[in-house]
């Protein structure tokens, strides 16, 4: 666990993929982790976890299958567990994500998409 | 559990009150909590959660028994669990909380501080 603070911008400065969701911090079997994102992602849901998606920098559109979700900066949304989900970014969006340790970034689905590696910064 | 965004500005304009955290959402039997702090408080420790704070607003102290951290915006601190702590505040700070949703504000020590009622704001 780490015992330094962590401070966002310097984190966010250390990685530039998109849709590669980087550890910055482990409590309570919790993973907060920070993510680059731009373009739209694919349609998935985790059975078991809520997620939360806060947007640090920029702006993300989250579909679900009833509604939209417009996040700017300093908003959260919590994705309850279950709920198909698809994150879309028309420019670089940068999230927080507070989600379990045992969440797969593309749920259900199993595709070229997914990141099976977590790199920890 | 809420199915609506969270703007965490709006929700700061909703309460004035120091040392009083607000639920703003919940995942995973966790808490994410809204608080304006300011002053000292107590030295205490969480037996069994670990404890996220984010600065969103102002510069936070969080005195360890070894040594201080200091928190300004953007940046987050994770307080391990059995680790004492005594978060001042010099000027107001307003803080996000990631906690477990069992830790009491005060942790192993019960007083005036003591906040047994949670508000959802």
């Amino acid at each position: 666990m780490s015992v330094n603070k962590v401070d966002l911008k310097e984190k966010f400065s250390l990685f530039k993929e998109h849709w590669q969701p980087k550890v910055v911090g482990e409590l309570n079997g919790q993973y907060v982790k920070l993510a680059k994102l731009k373009g739209e992602f694919v349609w998935h849901q985790h059975d078991n976890e809520d997620e939360l998606f806060m947007v640090i920098k920029g702006k993300l559109k989250i579909k679900l299958r009833d509604r939209d979700i417009d996040l700017d900066e300093g908003q959260f949304f919590i994705v309850p567990r279950g709920v198909e989900h698809l994150p879309i970014a028309d420019e670089e969006v940068h999230v927080m994500l507070f989600e379990p340790k045992s969440v797969l970034n593309t749920g259900d689905k199993k595709n070229e998409r997914t990141v099976d590696h977590l790199d920890r910064i």
